[in-house]
């Protein structure tokens, strides 16, 4: 049953798996967005896509169950706000370490008067009505990355930042910047820990917690840990990896998955 | 009588109807062009456009009479800059509150020594000659938004700052600021006196003002107040009220259009 | 209620208002899509739009409760199967003259052993499931365009043509061939008639017909002659009249509407 | 002084020199555009160009003041079309070989009663105005292709055909046919002799007659032997030539430019 | 070790396992063609992909090892030529069921003497180097698609036309018009004969062979069957299964994958 | 010779001639890559061109010998980490005018522990494999632009960043900022030392000197005075020179270049 309501959703008990682009097409997209994930999100950051693409692509992707999220490339107003007025249903902003960043976040994501998000919500009034304007403010979700050791030490205080409605874990720079290699299935225990207590920091805070995982076994873990969504790899990995396993049942090899992104 | 330079034209008395594009698309821009609007704007802000596409719809409009400004996303020197560059006769910025917003605006605009524009005008050059490079600092328009109760109470600090031509009202973001429900026809006396305050500051200081209007009554209302050009809703909105107005008389039904952007 | 069948509904004396895109955009193609209309077509002949434009909108389309249309630039097979394999619900065909122009469609548009369309519904399959390729000689609709004079001649036996759904009327181009000047909104007798023939001789012979109609009341009148489906100009003629009549407000002018197209 | 009517420019004596686009980009388009080209044309067979690229092509060069030809793919009706309502000036239609080849092209770019043109001048009512319907038929420029010894053979009759303009002389496909290397600068006397016949026909025939060049000199041979119109190499050639001899002079070599294309 | 001339690597006895491009996507290519295909074709037939698309695929792809052909979308002139000055290094033509289209074929892909492709090759000359001209006819590969009963009957006759290098399989289409479910990998014994003919015969008359398979082990039976190149689904295909496999896997199902295209 | 390693190339005495992209097209892109630069660069400051457009026009380039570097809009974070994810060798970072400017560009282009790049190389991995996690802090190059009075008085603070490569210089804001015409081709004493003075202190400092130019004599004197690479002009501006030489010798005039840009 699609999700209609993502704060309800969560709120009742409900997980999700999310589906990730980072392909710039609007055809793979599409071809995600049927396959069943309960959420989709859009790539700015390191997905390979800039905003006219990504407009194109929720414009699609909106035509199908899950809602849609973008990750937008940083904490910047002007493609925060863009992002926001194509009619994505939230954001996940990256590198948000300290309270002042995410007060930041919250300036450019919610209206007047908890933000100073300027009005001008041209394909959000088109997808979610004339409503949206009054709506805005509590059912775009607002979403703080946590992925650094500074992240880490200011968790609490991110997590009560007024309009904040949760946290994405990036496992790879997170890993990064505690000092081990990226990878986004880590397995050092300071790692694994400092995930762990983000899921139950912000369940203790009431806030949503979504994560990016490596692997199907690293979502079941995430949604023992309270996680409320999970994120499974890219498009282009698992297209790269499919790719890899296909030629080399072929050719009687086993497959080199080019690993890390 | 096309408007070759917006500067004496406003000087002379002149006022401007500006049509307002926020299709991402050469084709309703070309449309608009031909429409005979006295100025165009592309905006990049609200208007579901990005630079790429923003560059091939002045390429297309400079073919038609009416001078083009470009709306930018937000006051970011990257963006304001390559707008700049593509050649726009000038641009709106949006949310500048403080007169420290309009110098950072302004260093953005302006060549040294008044600010700090990077020179490098690839298709200004082409397009406004061999001149460019010394007219510029005078010949582009740079017009600050003013939609803030900040903004209202700097608002002749924002005038003062040398290099800004004027300013333009957001109303829907103005009345928003103010505590009323964002729209383009505001009727709370709060938000009309500010409006007209605005206009009678500028030209007090002998400064350019520009206003967004929700219909055709608003604009006169706006000439009558001073303001030298006025835009009429968006290229978006006037026509999905024309598509609901037809239909409407197609299934003799009155219609229901949808507001608020 | 939205046409889940448009054959059922035809069949069971449903009527459809059409929706036309010439505007090769996505953003005008959703507008157009989420105001209503029961049908939307695609123009890929007198629409500036091609094959990877047209992939692109049918695809947010289909995110819209109506089904939707293409028409195809000529009879050509190769652009009509690349129409097909994207997925549109059927497909018009301008410049059905004869049975063997009919003939020739249908080779195109159906697979064996109707026709010969090459079987490869990429994106066919996507949208309409894995029970495409058994369906889709049944589900998809071919629309020859009557359009001349010799059209006219050989109705009855292009009605005949086994694979043939139904005939669409292009007023325009019926009207020149009869020697008038062209209009979407035919006010010589002959022409008048012609229309009035098709749609009788189609409804005799149990299938359907559409016409392109300048006017709402054309579309009432056309309706009222058994047309099953009915288009209301295009989206670029809408939109140049709703800009044109807002402007003359503004202005206190009569609007000057560009006629013909 | 731009043209504004090619017939009477060429009809009183006028030559031009016609810039040729094959680069895909409406940037270098305009370059070309406002370096004062006589005439302008996009090149959607062998310039690495399709529709939707030369609809926007053509939207910006039109705000420029040369006149702007296509030449079509092949001889096929639903592009030649297509590229007319897009509001070219005229077209050059490659390999026209035989009068039966110049028929099938008058077929699909005329209007009845002189062809079979389908009527929807979406663009072309947009540029070139209401009148365009009635004046298209004598308007419009259509040039045949004369590239082959069948065409040789059939001169006389392809330029009796009513509704054929004129021809245009591609030297390569020519001097191939001939049995000599594909070249734009020609030194075999039957190949020059061709060439001469060709304009020296055309002009008995009041019928217009371009070229295809590969140097100023050959532009300034072929004025002399009565063309009309004369094209410099492409967009693309001129391009890398300059890139070549500048990257030279840079590594005090000498250029070695890419020849035959 | 990267084919560098298809043909001296099939009179060797190689073998090639073929990426198939139906995604329209220079980043979804690029991932293909670094995974160590060793072939690439892009499909502008059932590929969702049209010329200016393919252009942009075909510069990516070729700064990677593997050869680009390129599969048309019809046995139209105006796009196989395009096709091949945009510089594949070969084509698949679909639905070649008799030497009279072989043979029209041929008049399109080859350069006079042998056929009537026109000269241009302007971005062939670019990648294959000032040597194209002359080498043309001989390097490029085109290939028929055997893909009906009638096609079945004239195999020897379409193996026979000068010009053609070899012939590819679409079992697809084979089966369906023998009267079977369309599938890629058939199980009909008398699709399997014909499969197994079309290599026998073209091995005899010493042309190419390749086939479109719909897993690895019809490659391996292809390839002992004499096949000397074979293709393995498509990206789309590949993708959407490796999706759909990878969310059992978190849901702890099994996969339902979308078949028939 | 092609560079495969940029720091190795310049440790040993090479140097480079730099192609300079401001056209987004890829194919004037790939002509400039085919014509033998030693490095190429896409300029997405002046230059008319887009993240989107970029991206595509690095998959082209990256398929030629040279290495390509980026020249981000501006020292923001967003653009400068989605430049280096898709693959760029290097980056050119504008108006880089004190130390700190410097250590936030390092910031935003290193990963930790020198700065704060997140991780998530999406195509930098394909490009450039699974090490570049690794090996990415050293292998990119991170070049800071000198070009103003304020950037010349803290030029050794900027060359003695930890994670800054070297410098490049743009005469024109550099001319401008110390008070003379902007232009790419200094003969202002003033500016010919500034110049002077930074190619010899960044050698001094072992850091890399690269500059823009203006023409081939330029690039001489650059490279006598120690500077590692040198641009010529940009593809714009040759292009326009080209078409404007080529036209004068048509119609025997001298060709009016514009300059400044």
């Amino acid at each position: 049953m699609p999700i209609t309501d993502l704060k309800t959703h969560f709120a009742t008990g409900g997980t999700a798996v999310n589906g990730w682009c980072a392909i710039p097409s609007t055809i793979t997209a599409e071809i995600m967005g049927r396959q069943g994930f309960d959420l989709m999100t859009v790539d700015l950051q390191h997905g390979l896509i800039d905003y006219q693409m990504a407009l194109t692509m929720v414009q699609v992707l909106q035509g199908l169950p899950a809602p849609v999220l973008v990750r937008v490339p940083w904490n910047e107003p002007g493609i925060i706000m863009k992002c926001l007025d194509a009619g994505f249903a939230g954001l996940i902003c990256p590198m948000i370490n300290t309270a002042e960043d995410a007060r930041n976040l919250v300036q450019a994501a919610r209206y007047a008067p908890l933000g100073g998000r300027s009005f001008g919500p041209t394909r959000a009034n088109m997808v979610h009505g004339a409503g949206y304007a009054k709506a805005a403010n509590s059912s775009v979700l607002v979403l703080a990355m946590i992925e650094t050791r500074e992240a880490m030490q200011n968790l609490d205080a991110i997590l009560a930042v007024d309009g904040i409605d949760g946290v994405y874990v990036g496992p790879s720079d997170l890993g990064l910047s505690l000092g081990y290699e990226p990878t986004l299935d880590p397995t050092a225990p300071e790692v694994l820990d400092a995930i762990a207590t983000i899921g139950a920091r912000a369940r203790k805070a009431e806030r949503l917690a979504g994560i990016h995982c490596g692997s199907p076994a690293m979502i079941h873990r995430a949604f023992g840990q309270g996680f409320h969504f999970a994120s499974l790899l890219t498009d282009a990995r698992l297209f790269t990896t499919a790719i890899a396993v296909q030629l080399a049942t072929v050719r009687n090899t086993s497959a080199e998955v080019v690993k890390g992104y």
